[in-house]
């Protein structure tokens, strides 16, 4: 330890004027650096990309012609079968090299963007940009696709493979869930990787169930003759253009062949009993039961039976599973578990975080649960005291079981207590693993796989008590708004005859001998 | 709320003059009652069976006859297929109705008797006795078989069903592990339903992990024409008997047909790759592939196949999980989720609780880790901090990954800190489940599946500073024992003229101005 005034001198800096809006929360969060060490460290800040047009071609060089990206399919219009164009793969390169793409924007330190919840995707505009051509305008086209519904095409027939004759149709209820289900838990207690489009803040949102249609990619397989010698995994590639690190080519991951021999890997065409829309997939999407949205390959053109789980940036850089004291600076992609199966979770969708709830002594309440890998939940409890006391969600308000599917529940809890209380759900599913209690039990630097309960900040006002309905009936005598309760309220909630009379009955508050 | 005087006058009782003991530890629970109701409660203890042998036979009417329970097969001894006697287990009802059977002892409330690790089933003996003739002696000559080790024949052949040209053997490495272990934990924070035999206090075992050899129970139904309309579950009858309310029968319990369709339920004939020793279920039993023990029935002598799972009470009264509210008053058997897949576990093996360890700035662990229904360990955690920073198990160091088997794990965690501290291990399994933090989190009435973090409390002396380190050579410069701790220390750890030399280098420990 060195001596106080050594540490006087060296170790004091000038704290920031404006450091009290930081502890405060009154602004998002800036990370600071305190070196400790010897090393030399670069502390300036890059540029974050801003949304603007005009900076969307900023940095470009004219010398590079634009690359020519044929329609290979009519309607298809950019789409690109990337693997069989290996010289205009390397001419991306080429041409990326020549630009300066400002690094990705992400909103752990800053407010999310007025374009949310649809966060705009400022540098993959860019990369489209900068393939030029039939690529330029993907990004808007695509949106104007989403704002009309995803486009599915009236007359949309299903692709050849659905032939029934080959291939009996089969319907699976099946819920698609993001590993980065409820990754703002994760962010507000301690940001991680996060950027503008894969590591996007999510809450409760990022998963969704639906009924899919198809066949089971295992009946294609045999009815092509089989896996090939030394096959246990299955490439899976889609038509779309994905860039990373200064590439371009498609978005490509693997499932193990165990999980097609079971019947779990479905290639569908429909969604419930409709074709599937255009940002869903069309013509055809694989469905992965049971495992990450992130192996459910949107327009599936391509197959391939491999030995080892695939090299392709997604499956092996990306939605890893990371240890709680693997950071940015000491992680290598093979420290990170391949996330497929997410672990039991849950959430409360009612009521909302922050809200003044007011009640008979029984609090209200609704949400998901979900178990991956073809568990269910068997048990959804709640909890109005922060996780010390948990009551059952009756079976009966439990949506029905599937085996890949959420559970939908409502019910209500308990609440004698007033004032400000956490709200905790966790589920149990059929193998009994349930949650961790504290967002710090499961958080990881990719901000992937939110396991822990999931708790709700509510201020609790039980109208059945007394002294509680009489101040509400009060708030309405005057004609005075109750909201917002964080507003000082003008009238007093005892007259000074009736304290007197309490002061007369109690001791007086000091005592004199 | 009452008034002071009244409080005082009703609420206060007299403490129990030696209260201290039981605040202090120092002897084991006893749970008394304060009734706040205005109901009526029996609160008269009753008589607990004790093993002396005149006991054993108390309260016995000879007015009914002796069971005869023939010796259905030569060898087997006692053991009868109670459902093919409705007569027989009429009789013995009403035989055990002339009993008078002390409830069974617990080992909660007190010390484990001298026969610990193996509790001797004072109840299950009177049972027998009860019957009388062929049963009477079982206890004792199953307890000679044991100390023999099981007693596997060296001539003994392996069961009919085993003929290879019918149904080829296979063999797998699996796991059976009791939805018992790590019961211990529970008890420590709250003591449940626990009693001599099944309520086991069982620590860190109740697992164990073997090669199994034997035939798909698929094949022998496919070999046998298939499942018959409507059959669902497969009820699984062990050639023992078993008591319960009053009743005897056979162990009966029961997996469902999807289980046994992938070929994870198996009829084994060899255990590590020699014949079936006799306790653990020769000639035949099944092992379900990652269930709890209590579905791996031994010396199976019947399948059945039903609509729905068994209503024996081995599988529709025991082995449930209750959620933590629900207790010994309020709980229904429907309220339970019936015990199959084991949630993801863990437990460190060395050191032990209650261990000082002396180190050099890391501390060698080592210990299991396993989960339920096929999936596997692929990460394991210490934490030497009682769970706030975690270091994983460096991958090499872990045992090979198996689908149905535990891995065991060995590594060091880094322990600045002295004094005690809890060590804490975890386990993320591939699905990404992990396990709750305290024991309170999966706590439950039944005692069953003890999910949460192992923790295992140890002193920690960390050699590697120059202070401690510098203590321990004078321990040993004065032949003096370092043992135990608590005791206190003779010699002082400074001589008084080193404490002079820091006194006037620091400011005195009182301020004066």
């Amino acid at each position: 330890m060195q001596s106080n005034s050594h540490f006087h001198e060296h170790k004091l800096r000038q704290q920031p004027a404006d450091e009290w809006k930081l502890e405060q929360g009154l602004e998002p969060a800036r990370l600071m650096l305190r070196n400790q060490s010897n090393v030399k460290i670069n502390t300036e800040s890059p540029e974050i990309a801003k949304s603007n047009s005009s900076e969307l071609r900023a940095g470009k060089s004219d010398d590079e012609p634009e690359i020519i990206v044929e329609e290979e399919r009519k309607g298809w219009k950019g789409y690109v079968e990337w693997e069989d164009y290996p010289e205009k793969k390397s001419n991306a390169r080429q041409r990326f090299a020549q630009f300066k793409f400002p690094p990705p924007p992400e909103f752990q330190l800053e407010p999310l963007p007025e374009t949310n919840p649809v966060l705009e995707g400022i540098r993959w505009k860019m990369w489209h940009r900068a393939i030029g051509g039939a690529l330029a305008n993907v990004p808007e086209e695509s949106w104007k696709t989403v704002l009309k519904g995803g486009e599915t095409s009236r007359n949309a027939s299903p692709p050849r493979i659905s032939n029934e004759d080959l291939f009996p149709r089969s319907s699976t209820l099946i819920t698609i869930q993001c590993s980065g289900t409820r990754r703002i838990e994760q962010i507000v207690e301690y940001p991680g990787e996060g950027d503008e489009m894969i590591n996007a803040p999510w809450a409760e949102g990022a998963i969704g169930t639906a009924k899919w249609t198809g066949v089971s990619l295992k009946k294609v397989i045999k009815y092509c003759g089989g896996l090939k010698e030394g096959g246990k995994h299955l490439e899976l590639y889609g038509a779309e253009t994905y860039f990373k690190g200064g590439e371009c080519m498609n978005y490509v991951v693997s499932v193990p062949w165990s999980k097609v021999k079971a019947n779990e890997v479905l290639l569908a065409w429909e969604m419930n009993e409709k074709p599937l829309p255009k940002i869903h997939g069309f013509p055809l999407r694989v469905v992965v039961m049971g495992y990450i949205g992130a192996r459910s390959v949107k327009w599936l053109y391509r197959v391939k039976a491999i030995e080892t789980p695939s090299r392709a940036p997604v499956q092996s850089r990306e939605y890893l599973y990371f240890q709680q004291q693997a950071g940015k600076h000491n992680q290598l992609p093979t420290m990170g578990i391949q996330i497929q199966e997410m672990p039991v979770s849950s959430a409360i969708m009612t009521p909302w975080n922050k809200e003044v709830v007011v009640h008979n002594g029984q609090i209200e309440v609704s949400g998901w649960a979900y178990s991956g890998g073809g568990r269910w939940p068997e048990r959804v409890e709640i909890s109005a005291d922060g996780g010390y006391v948990w009551y059952p969600i009756p079976l009966e308000n439990l949506s029905a079981k599937h085996k890949f599917a959420w559970r939908t529940w409502s019910g209500s809890v308990p609440c004698d207590h007033e004032g400000w209380t956490e709200l905790v759900v966790r589920c149990w599913d059929n193998s009994l693993n349930t949650q961790p209690m504290a967002v710090r039990h499961s958080w990881n630097w990719g901000l992937h796989v939110t396991s822990s309960c999931h708790r709700v900040k509510i201020y609790s006002v039980n109208a059945s008590k007394y002294a509680t309905r009489r101040r509400l009936e009060q708030f309405e005598e005057r004609g005075e708004s109750f909201m917002p309760i964080t507003r000082p309220t003008e009238f007093l909630p005892m007259t000074m005859e009736n304290y007197e009379k309490s002061w007369l009955a109690m001791e007086p508050r000091d005592v004199d001998d």
